[in-house]
């Protein structure tokens, strides 16, 4: 059978003399539901570093972060004061009821040799036991999607889900662009926060860093060097971007260790979802009708976050060759999402 | 004709067209509510360094802080990202509307030669214009009393409110405690935090130091020297409280610097409420049944504050000596109280 | 006599029994040193917010911050944990000693019908007994100037202080700046820090909004309303550096209200400077040599802030009207340093 | 040949004509080194969990952390603001110098079957690699020890370094205190910083939980119900110890799970100690000549920490039989140190 560990107490509290004659009640009644509810589906390394950088940062002290799986296991998490974190038996969603924000880490990693669409599908299969779970209890919720490949399963958690377009976004080019500013304000001697630039697509190999916006305090880098970021540039700053992408692969061959980084950057998007904050954040979205995609697919464009989920979204000023490459990764998307079952 | 500056943004926006160049909306439909929202009641230096101090330690940010005021005029801090801190007209409580959390500071100063019901006196007619107004715009909300004489005006601000005794809160001895325990921790050479001690009854001159209960980790100091806290105390420990209660008097004498401390104490209790943390404080609370006393009086106890208020009390083993000032200190209180009128 | 508290706890605890007894000493000989000691220089409404935005915004706990000042009184703000903020008399400048960083808001203000030169030269004096003790005691001290005129008082304080000119800091258009964010944001319905927008120049009338340079996540505002900014832009975008620039005066009209967002606005500057942070932010700096100034004056162009002080200056890209601005600002305040007389 | 991604960066800037147009420097010579670098040594679970949660709590910005291990692998940690963790090569513990603090997570695990004198021996000829190294670069820095059996290896630690007591702990029951306060707290229906309770002694099965001072407020739980933490006790309140020693063996059943409480508890005592704080916490220290103890062994005891390391220890008030258990501790530990090789 399972328990959790409040409830012990609470059971335990009611017979409890040292209790009774410690304190005496003002009030009676339920407690307030929780305000601020954050639920982590998926209690692999990513799902973990989620949860913790959430309540570090964030600090939802209001707030129930539960990291929810099927697996046999319960833990409490008991160092962060009255923070408890833990992981449920199949089944039991019930405990994430009226979460404000469900960060879904959850799903099947890819086998040697698998395509694409295997490892998409699989996991469509995963999605369908844990989504409609989760907004039946909470159907107010808006998802935020971790899981790879990212953009095409955001598509399939938005479509599960039945929520509107603006309550369903991925995690998406956020940790591309954070690494690449990380890397471009090294490079100039300044804070990362300091440097403005934009790395939007597809989460991965394809993403495009937008070089025709990246500035510092207003001046335009590509005004300094017009070859920035193209294969002329003497100063090859397009190695930055590479270094981006590379550092994905990074996350296989050093499984564990990126993982923080990952869980910072969601606590990010929570920060401007749960605090209402209208920050500007890269991450996926329904493109349908911008750029001239015509599909349901879904690509990381500046969005301003706040307690809507996905307000709105910036218009990029994009020369002909990035958009190419948009229109490029929503075709292949599309040749995915299109053959998927069951959704 | 009263303006504010958020509405006449929001006006400027609909005609704006960088912004509808730069922006694709995502929603349509009313923002959601604010979850937290704070209203400080007051703007004088008080008002001020709660509002602010509340800014920067709670970090609402999903919450307006407003300062109301009867003054006329209009006031932006516009430092802190999108927190709008503004004074409103006489009479114009609804931008107070659902506030989970109000903090009173608004009232008549002490003039040359006025008794103490006099002061208080007028500060009820003060408060008969304001309370009822909170209360009709924010009927869930908690109240923190800051205006003194503190914990009469807490008990003619829970009549004048109607609300339940646990949601009507005096900052009382919060901040005696929090200076009780810098002087005391100072001398011992370590971190505040890490001494335990608590000034509780009526705030200001006749507080109770619990000398009976001041510990470091765990270790008593009353088992070290049985004399601490009374006069026969070689090592005059006694001066450590005297310190305190002086340090009261400065706040009038050199009116402007104190009323940090104040700010930052008003907001600790602030957080503990708006995050549900159930932290213990030492705040005004109705005594009425405990320790003898039979009428209706506030007086500092330590509480346990939560998203409720004030959802229990903790039973202190207090000395003879430290009842009988208790039951001195409210029956002072209550004389005062008998003789106001429209309450 | 002059005694500071700390002193006091201290003679008191050696022949504390208390302290004997609870206590077993591990170490001996003196603590270490200070490493992040920052002093505030002035104890009026703008000292005091500075003081107090700097200790809870960079929580330099390793600090001791002072705020000085030759008046004759004795204040300890005992809320913050271990952090003593005092007053020292005139002449005692040896407690600052060491320090890293010093905030000088010291000053007197303007009288009616006063010259803008009669006035900074009644600041020279003021400044000549006070910046000479500082860094006789604190040789390795970075400077920030907050008393207005600041672009000339900066300019007289690295006169005075013999420092190297990257030692020596204006606030200059910083808080200019942040409320420019924060309006502009405000209209675009998104966070400040999503917002990229400088103002540079002269702090006060003639300061200078960089429109050029305007944009959100790399979209530049004047490639979408090539009249922002300008009187021809139906849109009046104008009208937020309009606010900006009356919102100095409001500190005259309101004195002791932003007060506030002065003090956050150092704490900023505080922070990349004691941490080593590399932020790029619009403080006056040591112009010649820039944009064809040809004379010793301080202006606020982008400075990357770190444990150097100023290491370095951003080329910031102005439009030909705008280097007209600077260079017209550079001209008056010439014309008032050449005519100041003991610097 | 390793190289660090900031030396690539650095040597690149040289020949960037973007750096050159983009920024004038107003600095030459040397940066300051840093004032409060933390590096930590050991590059599994632990070590990384420690990393992070000093960078997001103590955000020691003026900090390098380092994670140092001997593995053949070079990693960013991109996300986190200009704050590099990397691997080095073994033999490079140039990386480290100047060191104010060091956090030792190295070391081989427990094989099956193996005895602790066994095990403790095969970590000493580990720690004979690292120990003299770090001291060799950084000879004024505090180290903490977190390897397990982690009082035995404070005492290696101590022994390998030659550093003066004070200045070698061990993180020793300060995570058992966390976690008993939490389960106390949880079960009274507070917050867990409002509980006082110390568990002190050997790290693990044989820690002792000290009822005697438990309270809350300083009212005396023992004197509420004089059975507290016996067996005798009808409300069990003895099963909270038992779950917090229970909850150390989840670490080696749910192995990765609970790295987060230790890296948040030791992100505590960074903090007290980098900040100087003088907070009281429960470590490892040296306890010859404390409670009838002859041998050089470290057990728990409230330790005040700052930035001498440990500054004093707190003579806790012990039962007979407290004080039995620490004995009986300290001869296990020496029985195994006395035949320990090559310290």
């Amino acid at each position: 059978t399972w328990t959790c560990l409040s409830c012990v107490s609470s059971s335990a509290a009611v017979m409890s003399s040292v209790l009774q004659k410690l304190v005496s009640p003002m009030t009676s009644g339920p407690a307030e539901p929780p305000r601020n509810k954050v639920t982590v589906v998926g209690v692999g390394q990513v799902g973990m570093a989620c949860a913790v950088s959430i309540l570090l940062r964030v600090r939802p002290n209001d707030t129930h972060t539960h990291t929810h799986t099927h697996a046999d296991k319960l833990r409490v998490l008991g160092l962060i004061p009255r923070r408890t974190t833990y992981l449920v038996p199949p089944g039991d969603y019930a405990v994430t009821a009226n979460s404000r924000l469900v960060v879904v880490t959850a799903g099947v990693r890819q086998q040697e040799g698998e395509s694409r669409l295997n490892l998409v599908q699989r996991n469509v299969n995963v999605f369908r036991s844990i989504i409609p779970q989760i907004v039946k209890h909470s159907p107010d919720c808006t998802l935020i999607v971790v899981s790879n490949p990212v953009d095409v399963l955001t598509y399939v958690t938005w479509k599960l889900s039945g929520l509107p377009k603006h309550r369903v976004i991925g995690s998406g080019t956020n940790l591309d662009s954070a690494r690449f500013r990380y890397l471009m304000a090294e490079r100039l001697g300044i804070h990362s926060t300091s440097f403005n630039g934009w790395v939007l697509g597809e989460h991965g190999d394809t993403s495009v860093p937008v070089w025709s916006g990246a500035n510092v305090a207003g001046v335009n880098l590509q005004k300094l060097n017009p070859d920035i970021g193209t294969d002329c540039d003497k100063e090859q700053w397009k190695d930055t971007h590479k270094a981006v992408v590379d550092s994905a692969y990074e996350v296989i061959k050093l499984k564990g260790y990126t993982n923080w980084a990952i869980g910072l950057s969601v606590a990010d998007l929570t920060e401007s979802i749960v605090k209402n904050m209208s920050r500007v954040h890269p991450v996926s979205t329904m493109v349908k009708n911008m750029y001239g995609i015509s599909e349901e697919v879904f690509l990381s464009l500046p969005c301003v976050l706040n307690s809507s989920g996905v307000s709105s979204v910036i218009n990029m000023t994009l020369t002909d060759d990035e958009v190419a490459q948009l229109r490029n990764s929503a075709d292949t998307l599309w040749g995915i999402q299109k053959n998927l079952k069951d959704i």
